[in-house]
């Protein structure tokens, strides 16, 4: 069981939410906007709680469910509050065409909250790759994962665990840039019509 | 039924090669060595020929399977040899320590490779996020494509249909890089013991 605190009330906030309250944690919902939090978490049900934003989440697991442009600003006015939280990164920083990431080459979105948040704060990247309706379905998939800390990638793996999807540990945080590609990739075969199952030949057989 | 011309004499090479006889196309290999490119039309048989190094190859489609560095070498070796023909790269430019590509920020393998080859060759990228024993392993899984000619990726959509395997259009040949960040973060996935599944959610059922 772990204790998430979700920052954002969109449709992402919503399903990981769901899925979590589900899969027996405790969920905090926190937004700008208190009557959207508050609303969002009654949605939720089953014990989910509005917080006060910017005060100290009370999850040891914080997700960064906003879009990408408001990520880094967010963490930075949380500041201090985020000292010692692992804090879930979701976003995809498309280019307006979804044709590249906004971010410079040599770095991700990812690598750019981790320096905008606390020394103490671990950043993950993680479900950039799961579109809501995955998550919402609740059908057993892989979430791709990237971090630095090893203990704070085996919280997020019960975490994610929990929620009866798969944690898969693609390495440290210099990898989100390539899970924010993936994410690119997804959207631009998803244009193409495209839904697809691929394996890396480890498990040749069916999916478990 | 198409017409294949491999670059290459080694495990891809073989495993492609293989595939594609099964698939009813026809196969010629292309060695720099000439004793190893007719060893392996050899041991695929059904009719595989070993062709000449650096002559015109005879197949519409010329499957570029040696490693990244010799790839634009080989590329600009052929020169107009190559002219008028689809090319697909299934290379994977990695760095030494498999995190990043060796490749500059803003191109990627098989743009560089369309560089050096003739403006009328089609270069489509490809294969790259196969690894070899899911290709000999004839399991049907997705192979994504990225290339700027709609007829070319519709002939090579046609040949993978062919190998029992599933065309996936990721876009254009900008997107190539962003492939082989997917086959980057496959091989950091394979590092930690990961095999996968995963769906866009425009199929969300089982994997056909």
């Amino acid at each position: 069981m772990s204790s998430i605190s979700i920052i954002g009330t969109g449709n992402m906030a919503k399903a990981i939410g769901a899925a979590s309250l589900k899969g027996g944690n405790t969920v905090e919902i926190l937004g700008r906007d208190p009557g959207k939090a508050a609303a969002l978490a009654r949605a939720l049900g089953d014990g989910a709680t509005a917080g006060t934003w910017g005060a100290t989440p009370t999850g040891d697991i914080v997700i960064l469910a906003v879009l990408f442009p408001a990520a880094v600003p967010v963490v930075t006015e949380y500041g201090d509050a985020l000292a010692d939280k692992i804090v879930i990164d979701i976003t995809n920083p498309f280019s307006a065409d979804v044709t590249g990431l906004v971010v410079p080459d040599d770095t991700s979105g990812a690598q750019l909250i981790a320096e905008a948040a606390p020394a103490s704060t671990h950043v993950v990247k993680g479900f950039n790759t799961l579109f809501q309706p995955i998550v919402a379905s609740g059908r057993a998939v892989d979430v791709f994962l990237a971090g630095d800390d090893p203990q704070a990638k085996a919280s997020v793996s019960a975490f994610i665990t929990s929620l009866g999807l798969r944690p898969r540990d693609a390495g440290g945080l210099n990898m989100a840039r390539w899970l924010e590609g993936a994410g690119l990739l997804e959207v631009n075969l998803a244009r193409n019509g495209v839904g697809f199952d691929f394996s890396l030949g480890v498990n040749v057989g069916e999916p478990k």
